[in-house]
């Protein structure tokens, strides 16, 4: 079925809603069970918001066990930990015992550590160590984002022996799809499809097939570096090695998904200027959102000030002169304006991996040039504007044309390169951004103008 | 082995480079060959910018025929014309004939259509029919990302005969992982995947494991609709029907990942006011550039100079109190920056699917309490650097601050709003980010500054 969020909520959610005024929860279940479990989560979510949590804990508890472990896994983690607090601890058993392995390291690491001590004092030595290692990976590495559960096959297996291993193994596994071989010191030695093995022979040897020049992370990479190996090859799931390139886990491209919006998301706040969460917009609290707002805020009102600060310095042109007044804005804007869009640009190149470190030069080369020709277009078709609508003098209009000519200028190439002198220096580009070059640009506006003002008008 | 760009490129790239130059191109095919695939087309493409088309074809054709095939498929497409111009038309059939059929549409979309015509004389009615009815899918349509290469099972086989079915007809598949059965009527009625396929006894008939509650988009359905599609369902794979529910194609995750980057892109570029392309930044001229700034810098102008214009209207009290000019771009940057921070959060957060439609006044008034907070905030931080480091009177001091309040407060609230009002009347969100905002706020910033300036200081 083609489903539209937007439409689930407008027919089902309100029909559940009334269900469950009515208490009605079988009656609700059973609307909510025509869905599939993606969108059952999606649903709870919106109940949970409107009825709260109690009401959608009990609507919860009434789906069978199985699907409920699989609803659960699909809930963002704030509406995980909700229910969490709602359920008895041997339903809390159940669902974490049968979370995909990625899934239970995810919500064992927002819960409290009595609560997880309290989780792991049933599994075996074995599994709790192992779930430790997991849970001591650094948050955004590739470490974090794997899981254990793999289809390990011996290089000698035919691949009728394979298939068979596959059919008694590939239930409890995260994927089947690409398997792994490795050699008795746990060093992968390669990986083979099982597309390779539907289509061969029963008896070919699973060595002849298994590809060698395989590409794999480190358990330590960064996420973003993962989900550009994703992007890059396609594949479907990419093996991960410790230091000792021992694979350690998997990782899966459905995961992979989430992260890649999640980056952007980073990038888009790291761009406008707020503290990178990822919280949702409507989950965060107003005091949280003023938090991640205000420093910022407060950083860029000092380079404010300081523009303001230039400007005191220039009051006695200013009041000979007041009519300068009115063209600041068009100057401060149009260079903010300038300077965002090839930062923006270069930035989001550099994100993709489209442009490299090396390619600065020619970046330069390229917004000199493109900041000419819009410096000089913008340029004349003000002087015309102040010239015959506006009725000013010659001199005036020659100053303000002069002046924004050079801050177009400026801001485009210093808008393409601070990205890449912040990459080169390891920081991240995103935050070379528009209220970053904005801010100093104002000030490299004020200056240029002002100056150009005394000079050409002679004050 | 895990490869790294900048490392590939100093290391191999430059010795291929030599060995070009001394038209060794046996021995820079030898090293091109230690690579794979889509790190042969990611070295072609480099070598192509700096040795220039000529050498690169002649090296491309050395590559063995069915590795050029796969290389050619992972070039971008300005690389992949550039090719096609100096390989002979045997050359090219035989790519075409070859190319997986999503990325022969790709490449066949931006021929010439006498080149098309000429590739396609030799082809069957019947595949002639099929390639007109994919070039004629709208661009960024699921139509446009499909393939018609799935493997199709009867609802009655048996499980031995799918996987023997798979065997024979796996290799031309874009993926066997899911696959599709549909009635006589090529209406699609379940799915199954190959790891249900393979986990299941021989004699176990595929109606009985097939998914009947399964997700569908339509052909014409925008490619954004099916990645979002693709994230919420984490699928590998997703059948694409016709408006009589008939299966056309299928689209696999690995071209999404490509989309989701596409779609990205093109919010940045809308968000910050340049014209949308999917051409990298470095791959297009400084002429293209101009064209695809200079309207929107334009644009953003005339809304600068009605500002300047309203500043215009207050000169005399400007110059009775020019101090005031002092404090203008502090209240129009920290007006714009706090009102690009709520557009950009409310933005992303429709794009990612966060927040819907009818989320609205919850957002205004979230908007509002955050406003007013962080509002209050730095106009208190203000009136004491005013009254204290500047100097200044307390009628100014109060004047700028009390603006200040009002600003910020409007900018965010207008910031959250104006995206959602964009959604509501269909225009793309990203339209009203950050200049859009920023020019807007600046004119309501002038008028309640000097308004306000002219009630308190009575001028």
């Amino acid at each position: 079925m083609e489903y539209d969020r937007e439409k689930l909520s407008e027919e089902s959610i309100s029909q559940i809603l009334q269900l469950i005024e009515e208490k009605s929860y079988i009656k609700a279940r059973e609307e909510l069970l025509k869905y599939n479990e993606v969108d059952i989560a999606e649903i709870l979510e919106d109940i949970m918001d409107v009825a709260g949590v109690d009401k959608t804990i009990i609507l919860f508890r009434t789906l069978p066990k199985n699907i409920s472990v699989e609803v659960f896994s699909y809930l963002d983690i704030e509406e995980q930990l909700k229910i969490i607090n709602g359920i008895t601890d041997k339903e809390l058993h159940y669902i974490i015992e049968e979370l995909p392995f990625d899934d239970m390291i995810d919500v064992l690491e927002e819960l409290p550590a009595n609560i997880v001590d309290k989780i792991l004092e049933k599994s075996s030595k074995e599994e709790r160590k192992l779930i430790n290692t997991f849970l001591n990976y650094p948050e955004n590495s590739a470490g974090s984002l794997m899981t254990p559960d793999y289809i390990s096959l011996q290089k000698d297996m035919t691949v009728k022996e394979a298939l068979a291993y596959i059919k008694k193994e590939g239930m409890d596994s995260e994927t089947v799809y690409t398997c792994y071989v490795k050699d008795t010191g746990r060093k992968l030695i390669g990986i083979v499809s099982l597309r390779s093995l539907v289509i061969s022979d029963d008896d070919v040897i699973v060595k002849d097939i298994m590809q060698t020049d395989f590409v794999y992370v480190n358990v330590l990479d960064d996420q973003e570096q993962v989900s550009n190996m994703f992007k890059k090859y396609g594949f479907l799931a990419m093996p991960v090695v410790d230091n000792e390139n021992r694979i350690v886990g998997i990782i899966t491209v459905d995961d992979i998904l989430d992260i890649i919006d999640e980056e952007t998301t980073e990038d888009f706040q790291k761009m406008v200027g707020v503290t990178v969460s990822t919280v949702e917009y409507l989950d965060m609290s107003v005091w949280t959102h003023v938090k991640n707002r205000f420093p910022w805020l407060l950083f860029l009102m000092v380079s404010l000030m300081i523009t303001g600060m230039i400007i005191a310095q220039f009051e006695t042109l200013l009041s000979k002169v007041i009519v300068l007044v009115a063209y600041l804005p068009l100057l401060m804007g149009t260079g903010g304006n300038s300077g965002s869009q090839s930062a923006t640009l270069v930035i989001r190149g550099i994100a993709v991996g489209d442009i490299l470190p090396r390619d600065a030069w020619r970046i330069l080369w390229k917004e000199l040039r493109i900041s000419f020709l819009i410096g000089a277009g913008l340029s004349t078709l003000n002087f015309i504007k102040i010239m015959l609508l506006d009725g000013e003098s010659a001199a005036i209009a020659l100053t303000v044309c002069g002046a924004m000519l050079v801050i177009i200028m400026l801001a485009k190439t210093i808008g393409g390169m601070l990205p890449m002198l912040a990459k080169k220096l390891g920081i991240d580009p995103a935050l070379m951004a528009s209220p970053m070059i904005a801010s100093l640009i104002d000030m490299i506006s004020v200056i240029t103008y002002f100056a150009l003002a005394s000079l050409i008008l002679g004050i």
